[in-house]
């Protein structure tokens, strides 16, 4: 496990909100690796702007923003620049969030889940959202094969690895440690992961 | 241009919407070729439930559902079969619908868009609805690279081609002639496409 000093430290399974000022850099740490890290970002100003897959991946024309690259809103502005990435560099946002129906198609209806962690994050803000937009899925490792499959890996990460972001508005951001353990996306046995926020 | 017997045609850069029942066909056919057409299906019993690409994904563990297989709902239910594709099978669920702010953001803040289209062809039905989903972009021809680039490469259907799909529940099926026409993924030139609804 690599060091925690500074780090909020969000438990396997759960999920956290923080409010984050335009120009702050946030950094999500993988405490101990091979974590999937469901992570959303919402305008603070109006949280029906979110960051939005779609929307970044036209403007970027990529399937990801490289390093000093924005995501944007499904209003097409800025929200979250990437800095750095000490990760292997693998990330999803093809998936959507795990959630109860989800783990009711499995047989699981009880089970922990992002769409859930979102909704409860949110509410500690203060902020009632009924909506889950895709999340960027940090060190999940899905590639696509020549066929089209979707080929779930567990993540490649290592004790440490961080991937750092600045906020370019005000924001509301939430974090999951996606507790999927029925496929091997998070290795099977869900761990914490840590963020650290700093003045820019 | 091919035969337009029996198709409802949509002209170019518009949209329409339709009320299909459960068991019914309905095919999308471009009439000259070349033409991206933007498809949204809503649940008619509550239309804030609808077709969700990044659920489709994780489902099918595909990026586009294959002959046989459903597309699913943001609940996670089948909402449309795809029956048969006699196109190249070249089709996009990455790129969000083109909406004001992207023509703004290109110079052409007056140009007709997927995201009016919808919500007109929704008004229309006498839905109020403020949502745009990630469409089923047809014929889109968005090629991944290796490096994760998207290639916008200009549709490959002939006049003529269709693609034909079973509603699982009764929908509400919105389509939009997309009107880009400043990159080439329409040729440069929009034109009317075609449907046809026919009990299964």
């Amino acid at each position: 496990m690599a060091p925690t000093d500074g780090l909020d430290i969000v438990p396997a399974t759960r999920g956290k909100g923080w409010l984050v000022a335009a120009g702050q850099r946030v950094a999500v740490v993988d405490v101990e690796g091979c974590q999937v890290v469901d992570l959303f970002a919402f305008c603070a100003a109006d949280p029906t702007e979110h960051l939005s897959a779609g929307h970044t991946r036209v403007t970027r024309r990529r399937m990801f923003p490289g390093v000093g690259e924005a995501f944007v809103t499904d209003r097409r502005r800025p929200i979250l620049t990437l800095l750095e990435d000490t990760s292997p560099g693998y990330h999803d946002m093809l998936v959507a969030a795990c959630d109860r129906r989800r783990y009711e198609l499995l047989g699981h209806p009880d089970h922990r889940n992002c769409a859930d962690n979102l909704a409860e994050a949110l509410s500690t803000l203060g902020v009632d959202l009924n909506l889950v937009p895709q999340p960027v899925n940090l060190f999940s490792r899905i590639p696509i094969t020549p066929a089209g499959d979707l080929d779930f890996q567990p993540a490649a990460t290592r004790p440490g690895d961080r991937i750092v972001f600045r906020a370019e508005r005000d924001i509301l951001l939430v974090g999951s440690s996606c507790p999927m353990d029925l496929n091997p996306i998070s290795g099977g046995r869900p761990t914490a992961f840590g963020v650290e926020i700093t003045d820019g």
